[in-house]
């Protein structure tokens, strides 16, 4: 256990050194080595999934699903290199100078955007990632620790090669990206108890994983813990878009966060759209578990429980209930909702506009499918992951979500008096 | 301790509770309960000052300085109700939008600012911090609960009195304001931990309060530690700025978190700037605690220990130190510095460019008094506190860093595919 202390300090030591460097890092240099590193990706690409096939050979215990995120092909590859360059493409953040006013004692005061300085992430299965990250962290100028899975890390340990090749030729350094070597347990505790070198700590993985992060962790973390997504279908909602939405929301992906889990439908359109919208999840496979009134309408409804409100099924579920209008929706969605994305389908001003204000989520829609909160569709480059916490950055986290802003004061010589 | 317990759970679900209506207030309301509150501030003078009367007459233990901060007079309670008119005065921060840029997909994707729900101040001795801090959270569409000192309880209960008259006149939740009627310490202990229903804590106080807050709390925390303060003054200053700026920023206010706790002087300039500053602090009665090289400039300093680089006075003492030039500064700043608020003084612009960009602290100022930062000289309104974390909010806190942003997405029936 001392071992894994000393060695996970000493990462931190070097992260918040290079941390200070990459604070101040022109914004060629780092644009620089992100293309650099997509383009060693591309160079790499053999390497990577000769280690990746190591990797998968060995994790033969692990499920299906891990599997799938755990194995790279050349498409993915492609990918991460392409996911480099638009990363580079985007404005650099740090040094922006914003709100820059004059007040009545003569000095001028506004906010400059500056890194973070050092950020830990934890992840599990998906070695992209570790591309993703390294480079969000670059351009915003942090240094970063990279906690992959076990099943990884022969892939992570490549992708990384690749990453401190770009560092290199653009002469930034090496420290700035870590990846922890050992695949220890206790160093993800030594991680996220590290709040002399680590300012914030960001979970990307299971609800096991973020549970335990929360729970041990002295440093702070940007996290969500459940997508507990509605869809509210309102009884002024135009049917096509209402039967579009949810079924996309709902059947797009099944084990991602963004989807929905649980359709609220105004009864005064509820025979309509579940009749038109039923047969389709139907189709799908899609199991459905409904309130009384859901089970009257369709009859290949299942009766829903209690535990099935707030639900995360992340499989072909999905909760279905009959509600009065939009205040009963609202309700529900306060009640069982967990802060993620909630959507309205309505054509009624009105009501759009009191649930887009009213509905206290990281994400709230307006006629438009749940699956849409993610950082690149919100354009924000990529993503570290998505908050549902409050404070600092909510929603999708983009490489601004990874800095912060510092006062500045421009004088000539003023003092308080 | 149960009875506590239950006490301040049944205020943070009240508090809650009435953060959702705040959360929806119109503008226009939550002015007229402002008003109102600034209104009955003045016409119940009186009987503030009674109640004022006898906390001091009880508060025979206190120490000189706090007894100061603890008395309030005509001057104060208009002083409060000004601020209060100044609070109505600012744009609501809630139900902002910005950014709504559409993207490929053809959704609109922007950003709408909302309260951040519940908020717990604990605080010691000043009672005028009751009403600023009520103001500055109603006004920003939050449930706030204070926790004063015991020994201003009498005269926080009659601030609160009013307080809760301009909400009741203003038809909004009596809860949106709490006072802790209890002045047990376990009060603080649970309401820190009340993650439930608390979203944010700030405590406003010595560092004994802040260290214990920060230790126990469960809850996020935006505070500050410590407040050591630099004035670098660099060979290529004006000398009657950095006489100016060096004179106020120790002597304006010395029990103040943004006092320059120490100073540090360009070897270039150093013979000439202690000679005009030097006698300016002696006369004020100011002790000089210096390098090798001060004490070889100044025969009436004494010489710095290691315990004197990096402390907090809080009193007419001084550090100073000569040092190479603006390199040495900042690394001086960064070793012992607290990230609060630091200053150059210069006339050299890439000099400037270099400490703006470099110096890692809440606020970083050119040629300006470190006294001025803070909230109201920052033109916001006026704050909760002043932050040094990284995360949320940096600096002084003002109205917008009592809230937080989601995201909204408007669509037309866009699905992702």
């Amino acid at each position: 256990m001392i071992e894994v202390r000393d060695y996970i300090h000493a990462i931190g030591r070097r992260a918040r050194d290079a941390s200070r460097a990459m604070a101040l890092a022109p914004t060629a240099r780092k644009n620089r080595a992100l293309t650099c590193i997509a383009e060693t990706l591309e160079a790499q690409g053999g390497a990577i999934l000769k280690a990746n096939a190591i990797d998968l050979a060995e994790g033969t215990g692990l499920n299906p699903a891990l599997r799938d995120r755990l194995a790279l092909d050349e498409v993915r590859v492609r990918a991460m290199a392409e996911g480099l360059r638009q990363i580079a493409a985007l404005r650099d953040p740090i040094g922006e100078v914003t709100g820059l006013c004059y007040q009545p004692s003569g000095i001028q005061v506004g906010r400059m955007r500056v890194p973070l300085g050092v950020i830990g992430i934890i992840y599990e299965s998906r070695p992209d990632v570790t591309a993703e990250v390294a480079g969000l962290g670059l351009k915003s100028g942090n240094a970063v620790i990279l906690r992959g899975g076990s099943e990884a890390i022969r892939s992570n340990r490549a992708i990384a090669a690749c990453v401190h090749a770009g560092l290199g030729a653009a002469e930034l350094p090496l420290d700035a990206v870590q990846l922890i070597g050992t695949t220890e347990r206790a160093a993800v505790g030594e991680l996220v108890s590290l709040s002399e070198y680590v300012d914030v700590i960001v979970p990307r993985g299971g609800k096991g994983l973020i549970e335990r992060v929360s729970r041990e962790a002295r440093v702070p973390v940007i996290k969500h813990l459940d997508g507990v997504c509605h869809v509210y279908v309102d009884d002024r909602a135009d049917l096509d878009k209402a039967v579009t939405i949810a079924y996309n929301a709902r059947t797009h992906r099944y084990a991602v966060c963004n989807a929905m889990e649980c359709l609220l439908v105004a009864e005064g359109i509820a025979a309509q759209f579940l009749g038109r919208v039923g047969p389709l999840y139907r189709e799908e496979g899609v199991e459905l578990r409904g309130c009384a009134a859901t089970c009257g309408l369709l009859p290949y409804a299942v009766p829903a429980t209690a535990e099935d409100w707030g639900m995360e099924y992340l499989a072909p579920i999905l909760a279905v209930r009959v509600v009065t209008g939009i205040d009963e929706a609202m309700d529900h969605i306060r009640h069982y909702g967990s802060q993620h994305t909630d959507a309205i389908v309505t054509e009624d001003l009105g009501r759009a506009q009191r649930f887009l204000r009213e509905v206290d989520s990281s994400s709230v829609m307006i006629n438009a499918s749940t699956r849409f909160a993610d950082g690149f569709q919100y354009g924000l480059g990529a993503e570290v992951g998505i908050s549902t916490d409050k404070l600092h950055a909510r929603g999708p986290v983009g490489i601004e979500g990874l800095t912060s802003q510092k006062f500045i004061v421009l004088g000539d010589g003023q003092i308080r008096t």
